[in-house]
């Protein structure tokens, strides 16, 4: 079984825009065992449109196009696919009438155009729109199916979440899976996880084992094919086994976690608090924290002392240390988690300082160069790291590795 | 003048990457006064490579692909442009002794693999790869140009900006230019900005006036078409005016500047510092403000207050304030701004406290509820908002309306 996906709409192709349409899809069809062959983007053209469609039906099973499905004169998708497949545009009542009710709704009046969104390829199947008003449909033709679908990414989603991959579903019977599993690592550079994973990524054929490096984070992703589910999730579990025996606490998480998210649960679990005391971080780290719903149960409050005076006054970093060390040094990082465990009152304390750069190096403590220390209860750790980078880079690689010590102080 | 731009490689119709090379070259290439007309995506294989390439040629006069120059087998970009070129690979000793050069400056010995990437279509002209090692190409054939570029961003982008444009304006010596300029706006949602300037949206045709909706932030783009870069700037700053006539201060920058740049730069040439109090924010306004380098001039540092003793004890909110009005109140907002002014001695208090969700909320007080506070000298101003989305939708609008507070009182 096998696709491809049209992106339709002039303004992909002036480069304003990044499209996240086409790898979703991209994604859920092939965990349907669909595999996509080619993704085609092009402007509002007719023949452009035409042709495009016309090549792909002769390539592929299924053939899925994403815009053009608005009331403007340039959004002619559904005419084009009416021609191609030499059918009729008919009126849905059905569809009407949804459409009627939004702009009721709404308190709106329902402008002549939209009328033209209820007109759909005769014989198609119609698939709602939850979010907005464009209907979306799949018509069979020459024993390929065309699906159709809206261009904005969240009536998109819903629709073939909700609509067509029920319809693609019950229509194939496919038979087989694709079970895909992500376990995320956070501390090794991806040439070591590779390094380390080599013999496994080479050998295994199912699941097929792969790596996905952001910043900071290797995601080693398992894909796996089989009958059902069940034995599909089987075969990654095995996998993830032997993985873990390898990678053992540099793996952090599964599926999209969150560094923030693992230390959260672990935090809320275990019944600690921990408050932040952030320089060079700017305030990234205390961002993170609070990204998680229900942050508040655990996380008390940070402060971010950029100037000396604020470490000083507000964090209690001896005048001494300051002068002596210099703001970025061991015993500064030290102090600041010392100082804001005392002052929130928390059972952890995390300061961070460092040189995010562009300026502020000297020749001994050059661009990159972060202290972070971890006080809890009467002991303090503390870590020296050199990052390179730019200045958000610096400031993304210090905050993921200072909750990346959080993390495993947690699992001690 | 059109092109085409072909992205090989199988990791991208998985789903695993947004891709954004696509985007930055369409363009850059528009702004060359080179129209793309389509966009491919397929994966490494032989026949599609061949077949797309091939399609691309009958239809316009520029190709560019992108990916498939690596030294493992499955990067067969090369061998198939060479096929349907009918050229022969041939090694180029320049390209050979920089790839040898760029191994042993990082003292590492060159795979025999790697050979292969000095082998070049003949007759081609090389790109050099000045960040990784793969070098790029164009060759020109059936007169048509093909450009072959590598995969990953930060080597694409230096090769095309510093090898293939130059080659590319000698090559055609464009007649028309098209630059492009964008007002950046916060304050409005999209429909009001478009309902401001719908005469001029509907009637410019050169300029050519359109909308990029971001997260509260509406950017204006004007592209203009001009025999010569001067003109072209003339028509836009024309535009400009108008523009700026209409929406004012609602036009806060231009270009890629953001806000926190705007108010680092205001506040840095009125010498103003400024410190924050946040809470439901979590730590994104400084983070925010701290992205901008040489933040530290202006910035002091802040306080993220979540727990209500933290906001007692280190901001002086008043206990009775917390009690009757609660933290969520238009009273705490302004003693944690007039609490952080104080604390940290700043010109400006920023103080931001509300409802981020999911939880939290009561009747009179929803999520999305947002106070935020600016304190100057002796005055306080406040303002209530109500914003709507998920958690961090949330935290980034408040953020957005805090910072925006900010640099319309730098204006004053």
């Amino acid at each position: 079984m096998n696709a491809e996906i049209i992106s339709i709409g002039s303004e992909h192709l002036l480069g304003e825009i990044i499209d996240t349409d086409a790898p979703y899809l991209a994604k859920r069809l092939q965990e349907m065992g669909i595999e996509v062959e080619r993704e085609i983007t092009i402007g509002d053209d007719e023949e452009a449109i035409a042709s495009s469609l016309e090549e792909a039906l002769r390539r592929v099973r299924i053939v899925v196009t994403i815009g053009g499905l608005g009331p403007t004169p340039d959004d002619i998708t559904k005419k084009v696919i009416a021609q191609v497949a030499e059918e009729q545009l008919v009126l849905n009542e059905e569809i009407l009438s949804e459409i009627e009710k939004k702009f009721e709704e709404e308190k709106r009046s329902m402008p002549p155009d939209n009328i033209r969104q209820a007109f759909l390829p005769r014989d198609s199947h119609p698939l709602k729109n939850r979010v907005g008003i464009a209907p979306g449909f799949i018509l069979e033709t020459r024993n390929r199916l065309i699906v159709a679908l809206p261009g904005p990414y969240n009536e998109l989603v819903p629709m073939f979440e909700e609509e067509a991959i029920p319809y693609l579903k019950e229509r194939f019977k496919a038979k087989e899976v694709i079970k895909s599993f992500t376990l995320r690592t956070t501390g090794l550079p991806e040439s070591k996880v590779a390094e380390e994973l080599e013999d496994i990524m080479k050998k295994s054929k199912n699941p097929i084992v792969s790596l996905l490096a952001h910043e900071d984070i290797v995601d080693i992703r398992l894909v796996a094919r089989a009958e059902d589910e069940k034995t599909g999730e089987k075969l990654n579990a095995e996998m993830e086994k032997r993985i873990r025996e390898r990678l053992g606490n540099y793996i952090f998480g599964t599926g999209k976690q969150t560094l923030e998210e693992v230390i959260g649960y672990l935090l809320y679990m275990r019944k600690r608090t921990i408050a932040v005391a952030e320089s060079c971080t700017g305030g990234l780290i205390s961002h993170r924290l609070t990204n998680v719903p229900g942050s508040s149960h655990y996380f008390l409050g940070s402060i971010v002392a950029y100037s000396d005076r604020m470490k000083r006054d507000r964090l209690g970093v001896k005048k001494a240390t300051l002068e002596k060390q210099g703001a970025v040094s061991e015993k500064v990082a030290c102090e600041m988690a010392k100082g804001i465990r005392r002052i929130a009152g928390s059972d952890f304390g995390l300061g961070i300082t460092g040189i995010a750069g562009p300026t502020g190096a000297t020749e001994e403590k050059p661009i990159g160069l972060v202290y972070i220390a971890l006080a809890y209860k009467d002991r303090v750790e503390t870590k020296e790291f050199r990052f390179r980078g730019e200045r958000g880079m610096i400031k993304a690689k210090a905050a993921n590795a200072a909750l990346d010590m959080v993390r495993r102080d947690l699992l001690r």
